[in-house]
């Protein structure tokens, strides 16, 4: 095997993402992905092809979750050449709903990077929860 | 944005998967993984880690799918380095249940990969399909 070479872009290009979203700061969060993005989501459907129809996404997104939260990486693991790359980690995303009461839940995380005129770019993502192949409910309960 | 690069050791691999994952040849398709394969997979865990634990994932879903069944590939995209690459793409997953019921959906993958001792092995991978925000329901009906 081929041991991973760190890449300190990539690390740091994570960092921006996720204060980024904590922040709600959506054209810094914009600005990390490529023209052509193609995002499998978590949520609502099975790809989002572009920037346009990301940011509307993530638009909707940030407003449906409105109070302060926790996003936390664990277990990062990236895999880099001079320029492509790619990652994958866990996701602990926590908050208050509109009652107040605390929800949270682990998400699986891969991302796939390319540098774009001497910058990298976010080209793919895929967010997601496993479900339960029975009840084919999302299974937000899992620990790792 | 660099063009990606055709890899065809990658797509042949594919199709390789695909043919195992069909013919339940469990020993073709645990050949792919490199020994540290962590695995997002759809259903029932948020990770599986290494061979083993991957192997007896594999071994119950195949038999929870006793049927034939259609496993096809779409809209594939492979971003490739000389000794890395990532890829997604969009999976038709069909076939009938106990009952003969057909039953049927599209599934989101990515997929990493890195040559290790000079073979390519599939060192990360995908699965998911997107749920509902409001239910927790994982969507099974969308369509690409």
């Amino acid at each position: 095997m081929n041991a991973p070479i760190e890449n300190t872009d990539i690390h740091t290009l994570i960092q921006t993402y996720r204060k980024a979203v904590m922040a709600k700061d959506i054209d810094v969060l914009m600005g990390l992905y490529a023209d052509n993005i193609v995002s499998f989501d978590a949520v609502k459907a099975l790809q989002f092809k572009g920037k346009a129809a990301y940011r509307a996404h993530w638009q909707e997104c940030m407003t449906h979750c409105p109070g302060p939260h926790t996003f936390d990486f664990h277990q990062l693991n990236v895999v880099s050449a001079p320029d492509m790359a790619f990652a994958h980690w866990l996701a602990h995303c926590a908050g208050t709903d509109d009652e107040g009461q605390a929800k949270g839940c682990w998400m699986r995380v891969t991302a796939g990077y390319q540098r774009v005129g001497g910058h990298w770019r976010i080209v793919h993502e895929h967010w997601s929860a496993p479900f339960d192949m029975m009840s084919g409910a999302a299974l937000f309960e899992l620990q790792p």
